[in-house]
């Protein structure tokens, strides 16, 4: 399989740390994925109109994203248990869909700092965008929606989004808001999955 | 169930859709849901920190989202077959989230001319997002990924996208450049589920 990659993207990683966690990661070669929101990379686009990173070319050619469906179908190929069955599944999915929308609104507000010229930004949108960070981290915090040390897709990305807030909003310091979530991710931060860096080869 | 509702979502509107196409409709409570991304609706954040429509409130209580989330659950909960099972998931799904990247490309494109002040506007922002739009609609005009009349959770999807094209967008005419993506719109568009309309009792 091929997956067009992009070291900073959080829902790369999140496909990556899937797989790692499947035993699937020596089956996926990396293709550079150059995507931005206003420079739509071709290579990218042949095979996923959005032009997004990440998008899986499957062994028998098949184009397929985003990264939810990325990681349920590499579950699929390994027999895995990352998505479970039962009333489990509802709440593993919704946390999944916390953790990509907390990575939609952090993205949002990165795209407005970092990627619009200065003279258009508007600081309403940055700080509703932020908002949604903060209202995130504080639900994980109180434990609704509830976060263990089980392994599968929600806990998964939400450990993703914790990487991506250090690496792009370290300023929020949230581990001293949020012992709680802090304590959670510093031991689910230690399986190897969470550990592990990847670069084009 | 209770469903946090917004007339002009197209993501509310999937889940309606799919409640209707599974029988479903009759369980469904709406409730008003006024999410904007610079003014948090206090009332959804309540169940779902992220502050957005969809949210769906089981009957048991439980807070469901996303859209892709609630779909699956109404699907499961009615036992149909939306979600299809062996290689045919992974189309459908990939087509799902193709029509759910086309709709999260034009409502961003919408904010930026809707709702944000008009000196803080990007021109290749809103450009960089329509063409993400118009990418998706060429790769369905030219049948990659397949669209044919089959009734699953990819189809259904790209008709409620199609939808919102048409409701914010008529000046793309797409069904001009696309017609053999109109001559599907024009057939699967006849089911009663697409051509319904929700409103707050």
């Amino acid at each position: 399989m091929k997956l067009f990659f992009s070291p900073t993207s959080p829902y790369v990683r999140k496909c990556l740390v899937t797989a790692m966690e499947l035993g699937l990661t020596d089956r996926i070669e990396l293709l550079l994925g150059k995507a931005s929101p206003v420079l739509p990379d071709t290579a990218i686009a042949e095979h996923n109109p959005l032009g997004k990173v990440p998008t899986l070319i499957t062994d028998d050619g098949q184009a397929l994203y985003d990264s939810r469906v990325i990681c349920e179908y590499l579950d699929h190929l390994a027999g895995g248990q990352l998505f479970p069955k039962g009333p489990a599944r509802w709440q593993a999915l919704t946390l999944q869909a916390l953790g990509d929308g907390l990575l939609d609104a952090s993205l949002l507000a990165r795209y407005e700092e970092a990627l619009r010229p200065e003279a258009l930004r508007w600081s309403d949108w940055r700080q509703g965008q932020l908002d949604k960070v903060r209202r995130a981290l504080q639900a994980l915090e109180s434990g609704s929606p509830a976060l263990d040390q089980q392994v599968h897709i929600g806990t998964l990305t939400i450990g993703c989004a914790l990487w991506y807030i250090d690496l792009r909003f370290s300023e929020l310091a949230w581990r001293d808001s949020h012992p709680k979530l802090a304590a959670w991710q510093a031991t689910f931060g230690q399986r190897a999955s969470m550990k592990a860096e990847w670069s084009l080869p």
